[in-house]
């Protein structure tokens, strides 16, 4: 059985991506969570992750001694792994175009990413609303990502037809869209609709919902309420 | 026939890389350069590369019609299209390597590539002496990619045994070494030399060296020579 090592569901965008894929697929798998430290560099979480790979970072996957440590890669190895189920899209327009859009978030969209760090839990819409007026490179992922997700090919569904690893890698936008309120089109929030209703998207939302660990360190907009 | 759009070969680390693939797996193409322009914001490249990729960036790769936009993506199609050949080892621990090894620099080491852009035809010892003692993040990437490469099969071999898509998503950073001639280890070096003597790597550096181009919002650390 594969074994997902994943850090906070409040916090971890890498680790949500194969978890999600996994998830939806109905691939079973044991889950691992290893869990931030609450201040940076304390705490066991880099001796463990460093303990399976040695790059300390999670996501990581283990099949039967083989070990895998990129979210990327984690999903093309269970794309091949699985061929019956479409993890990724079957049709090969539609797998290019998969693939074009996932490696794109993989590499990108860091104005995003640094400005508005995944918390699911949180609601920042002020702080949300001031660096929509202070960040350009944030309205320019924002709108990069909007423009993607308009290319869907039905309004009310995922961006390449079913839900893909497409989908599972831009699913942290999603929350980080709600936890910041940014303003997004009719458009951006139907898609934002579909994947909040669907299953495995929901299963780890109301995990992360669940959580209270709180990580230092990641919560750079907000004091700890004791 | 493919068509693939990149940049000049001096600065453009994310075209190199399919293209490469495409050479090194004598896969025939066409290819279309786009030259940056001289100033930033100047010039027709980002108007011509809008009029194939609405991302405006290259590379690009058309096929008969369809598009792709991004270096991974690319790739991960032509190991698709061109089964016969190892474009990812054919073993499946090796391809599980090399995908976690190629995601890994698609997403990661922004402290290199933003201190050491590439500049094939440039010697930068001496700013890369001063970035290598200033520049903490740097050195810990560097750090990463020896270690990457010291899990290489074989001392005298590729990153997976055989060339394939991983060794082409670290070329790039075996120029940036030898631009910046930053102190690295001899099976650091041995693994550049086995690259350097690459037939499709030479053709790249080639091409880069007779490049005449000068691209001033590249060219960080020099000042044109008129
Ligand atoms: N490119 C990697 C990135 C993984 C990553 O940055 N993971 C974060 C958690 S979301 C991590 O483990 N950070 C811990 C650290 O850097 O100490 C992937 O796709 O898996
Ligand atoms: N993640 C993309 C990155 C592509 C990229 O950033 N390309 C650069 C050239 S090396 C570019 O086109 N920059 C032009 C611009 O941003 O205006 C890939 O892997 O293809």
């Amino acid at each position: 059985m594969y074994q997902l090592y994943i850090a906070n569901k409040n916090y971890s965008s890498w680790s949500m991506r194969p978890w999600l894929v996994l998830k939806a697929f109905n691939i079973s798998f044991q889950e691992i969570i290893l869990p931030f430290p609450a201040e940076r560099d304390t705490g066991s979480f880099k001796r463990d992750v460093l303990s399976v790979n040695l790059n300390g970072k999670v996501p990581v996957l283990l099949d039967d001694g083989l070990m895998l440590w990129d979210s990327l890669a984690i999903c093309e190895y269970l794309a091949e792994q699985h061929p019956d189920q479409a993890l990724w899209p079957k049709d090969v327009k539609q797998r290019a175009r998969a693939r074009c859009i996932a490696a794109e978030m993989h590499s990108g969209f860091s104005g995003l990413r640094n400005a508005c760090g995944m918390n699911i839990r949180a609601n920042l819409a002020e702080v949300g609303m001031r660096l929509w007026q202070e960040n350009a490179e944030l309205r320019q992922d924002v709108a990069r990502i909007e423009q993607i997700w308009s290319e869907r090919p039905q309004r009310n569904g995922f961006l390449c037809d079913e839900f893909s690893i497409a989908d599972a890698f831009y699913a942290p936008v999603v929350t980080r869209l709600m936890t910041y309120v940014l303003p997004v089109s009719e458009s951006t929030q139907q898609y934002m609709q579909t994947m909040l209703q669907h299953p495995a998207m929901k299963a780890w939302m109301d995990a992360a919902m669940q959580e209270d660990a709180w990580v230092n360190y990641l919560e750079t907009y907000q004091q700890q309420q004791l």
